[in-house]
């Protein structure tokens, strides 16, 4: 099958093997597959991963020996392979289990490929209403519904996001249905401008808050000058969700988080059916965050363009419905 | 009055000028003070302090102009000095005050003196089965209640406390209330022997805990040390508190906070009627953590003895009930 390969770098292979289901996994005709900024992470030797990389997927389940009832259907799929059986996964915290893969992340081909595979429990079908453009989005806006799965937004909350980048937009949408006052700081207007649309509040210049005066901000820059800004404008005893990774270590003033008792949460991958809820109900706008596409045989160029600073999604197109 | 006074270094005055209570603050006559970590810290230059430092005390209010039910009431003191109409206060949080003074750490002369002046509202009398020794406790030990003032422990969670300072002590036995599965971690086995007398697991081994294994952890060590072992064997999604202040900067992995969604709160002042009431029913064992007492005249004798290594509370006497 045709796929593309990190493996010191990134290349394009049109006879890479194409992949033999387990027990319990189910062989995915892939469609289309979004770019992430960890997949070009990825290719700079992040988590030292080899193999396919791509986990903002749309297929078809064309094999699963044990569920014949999942051929055929279009899913969406939870990236995180957990063991099942091991205390966190019995916790029911399976996106921890120690002992996980994850799709085009770790020890996991992904879906920059004709075919992936992935447990039968991970995989969420999607509803006729939900487009294959809405459904690589299904990830990502897992992850921003993280947020409110892991702290109480208040209506009456001041909130602040830091970054107008993709993950930042999904992040916005999700907070504003809250109902919460909310402002996005980014860099790009014309970003910035798919907010705006909706009535959400934008600015590009930091020092539109006031110092201490915000009770959440949810940093999406995964910048030291993100952090600094959050540190700065968060109130006393207020929150700073951080939604992205940084580049190795950062320095932190803690005294400061002590004094000021702040609260710093890191959050990751999130719950897909409120995404495939909230896709199906057109309360998220995704589309328009689509900047690109491409077919697999020219993934090298979609890679390139994805690099290219302010960037927005770049797709590559794998197979037909 | 006598006073022990920071300005450049610390000395002891003889002469220092005695306060007049503004209109809303009592004058209290102090009976004796405990020497914290932070009063070591101020005299090295922290928070640029000038003044008389101390705020773990217990008094005799002797003027009380509009107040006369207080005169001659024993209490102990909230340090912090807020303004009452400033949005922070009215939301509740007066111990976020931006507008705050706070005693013996920023500009608000302390306890190491014979007279010291709080506002009426921060004075807290103290019941008669609550000691004088204990009662110069009250302040550090509300500091050890704001952790569960701020975040849920149940009694099934896995909880380590990292240190065997004053502080850790009594963190320690505050949680081991909870009937929490609690293990302190510490240098000093003289020290963990106090708790270990109340059942509480004690060990000098960070390896004793399993990368990943603790649903929470105090990190009361406020050393980068400190700070790593707590990440280390912080469980995914798991918490912690951050209870001491740390000297600068420090360079933190983020990331990993991100990618095991583990949250970070600071943890400073805390309520002073739980603390009095745990005292009162001797449910916190304080009266062993003192190890030395000298009278205010030789108070620098009393500061040279608190700075060195492994020191448990040094108590200052000024007057008598």
């Amino acid at each position: 099958m045709r796929a593309l390969v990190i493996d010191n770098g990134l290349r394009f292979e049109k006879d890479y093997p194409t992949p033999t289901p387990p027990r319990g996994e189910a062989l995915i005709r892939v469609l289309q597959t979004g770019i992430c900024n960890t997949d070009l992470e990825l290719v700079k030797g992040y988590m030292s991963f080899t193999g396919v990389p791509g986990h903002e997927f749309v297929g078809v389940v064309e094999r699963a020996d044990d569920r014949p009832d999942l051929i055929g259907q279009r899913v969406a799929g939870e990236i995180n392979a957990a063991c099942g059986v091991c205390p966190t996964c019995c916790a029911n915290r399976p996106t921890h289990c120690p002992q996980r893969t994850t799709l085009g992340i770790d020890r996991r081909d992904g879906a920059f490929a004709d075919y992936l595979l992935l447990p039968y429990e991970n995989l969420h079908a999607l509803p006729d209403v939900v487009s294959n453009d809405q459904a690589i989005f299904v990830e990502p806006l897992a992850a921003a519904c993280e947020i409110l799965q892991q702290i109480h937004v208040r209506p009456t909350d001041r909130v602040v996001v830091t970054g107008d980048g993709k993950l930042g937009l999904l992040c916005a949408q999700v907070l504003a249905a809250t109902g919460c006052y909310l402002t996005v700081l980014g860099r790009h207007t014309d970003k910035l401008q798919i907010l705006a649309r909706h009535g959400i509040e934008t600015t590009t210049e930091p020092q539109t808050f006031a110092p201490a005066s915000i009770d959440l901000v949810v940093e999406a820059t995964g910048t030291p000058g993100g952090f600094e800004t959050a540190r700065r404008i968060v109130r006393p005893r207020g929150t700073i969700v951080l939604k992205s990774t940084y580049h190795g270590d950062m320095t932190v003033n803690l005294t400061m988080v002590v004094v000021d008792e702040v609260t710093l949460i890191g959050s990751r991958c999130g719950p897909f059916e409120p995404a495939i809820r909230l896709l199906a109900n057109k309360q998220i706008e995704v589309e328009a965050l689509i900047q690109a596409r491409y077919s697999i045989d020219e993934g090298l160029a979609a890679f390139e363009q994805a690099a290219t600073k302010g960037m927005m999604k770049v797709v590559i197109t794998m197979n037909s419905d």
